[in-house]
């Protein structure tokens, strides 16, 4: 295969293909328009992981990206510091803060438990989640961890580890998603539904 | 938005969001995940794209990607010099030296006329296309563009601009996907597989 013998082209479909939810054909696709483009566009794209790489760390509280030692969130001493969010990754804060309805701080683990791929305790930021617990003034905890299997066991290990602190545990509210319909939603996320039934 | 408060997210953000089938949410999503990875992978994303750019150009005779002056297939002189199949990119070629069904040489016309976006005969490879076509020895030209409506139109104004030379222009057959369901083709591949109903 010609584009094969390019070492060049191999190495960046290589480098492509590690990416989430690129394939083997998606990478040759980006690796093709890369190559496609002008030096300028080739080069910033380049650029802007470098820089990224190079400035942006995690914050020393929270562990949300941040360029600074913290990140705007926890530098912000106006948001309601009794309440804090506990959520897999970064990207998670930036849905929350779109969204607009959540004024506390955050807690990012950085994975969650994950027998199967070998992700423990430890591999995550629960340590630094009880000392936050511990030593902050929290009196809510919302658990906000994705509805799958490695999110369930690791929500249950965070409600069992805080519980000696005095502080309300929560989890986001399950239900028919705004906009769905019924027709298409699944049979879990229905009766989770009607058992959560509210009074209007 | 927190994480857009940062310049360095923000830029690579919009950087990943120029790649073809990347929107907002996947470019984030790739920021992240770069972002988490340790440096040796995204200073090695960063550097494949940067070396492959640097190194990589154009075939000087079928605008192939190539490190060298000539790209692998026009520098075998071993191939069927008597076939040319044009294409529309360079990722076609991958795709037809992966199929192992053609032996000829290529020529990339980098584009399709595109009325709408402006893209005229003087944008794509067309002239280069005329030249070798006049200076070759080809017997059967083969068009191989996207059963589109600016395929079709590059395809018709190819055949028009080589008709004066003495060479078969042929096209891909139209037809059903191997492997598909009849009855989730749609009605104008239908009615191209009826009409070029072959004998069994």
């Amino acid at each position: 295969m010609p584009n094969e013998h390019n070492d060049y082209v191999r190495d960046l479909v290589f480098a492509l293909k590690k990416l989430p939810g690129i394939g083997e054909r998606s990478a040759r696709r980006l690796a093709f328009h890369i190559l496609s483009q002008n030096d300028a566009a080739a080069f910033g794209l380049a650029d802007s992981i470098i820089n990224a790489k190079k400035h942006v760390n995690l914050c020393k509280i929270c562990f949300n990206l941040s360029s600074e030692e913290l990140c705007p969130i926890c530098s912000n001493s106006s948001r309601n510091s009794k309440m804090l969010c506990i959520v897999e990754n970064p990207e998670i804060i930036y849905v929350f803060e779109k969204s607009g309805n959540y004024n506390g701080y955050y807690h990012v683990l950085h994975g969650l438990i994950n027998p199967l791929e070998g992700v423990g305790i430890d591999d995550i930021r629960i340590e630094e989640l009880v000392d936050r617990v511990a030593n902050g003034s929290f009196e809510e905890i919302v658990i906000a961890l994705n509805p799958n299997s490695n999110g369930e066991a690791t929500s249950f290990y965070i409600q069992k580890i805080l519980a000696p602190y005095n502080v309300n545990i929560t989890a986001l509210a399950r239900g028919i998603p705004v906009g769905s319909d019924l027709e298409y939603v699944d049979k879990n996320t229905l009766a989770e539904a009607i058992l959560g039934r509210k009074k209007f």
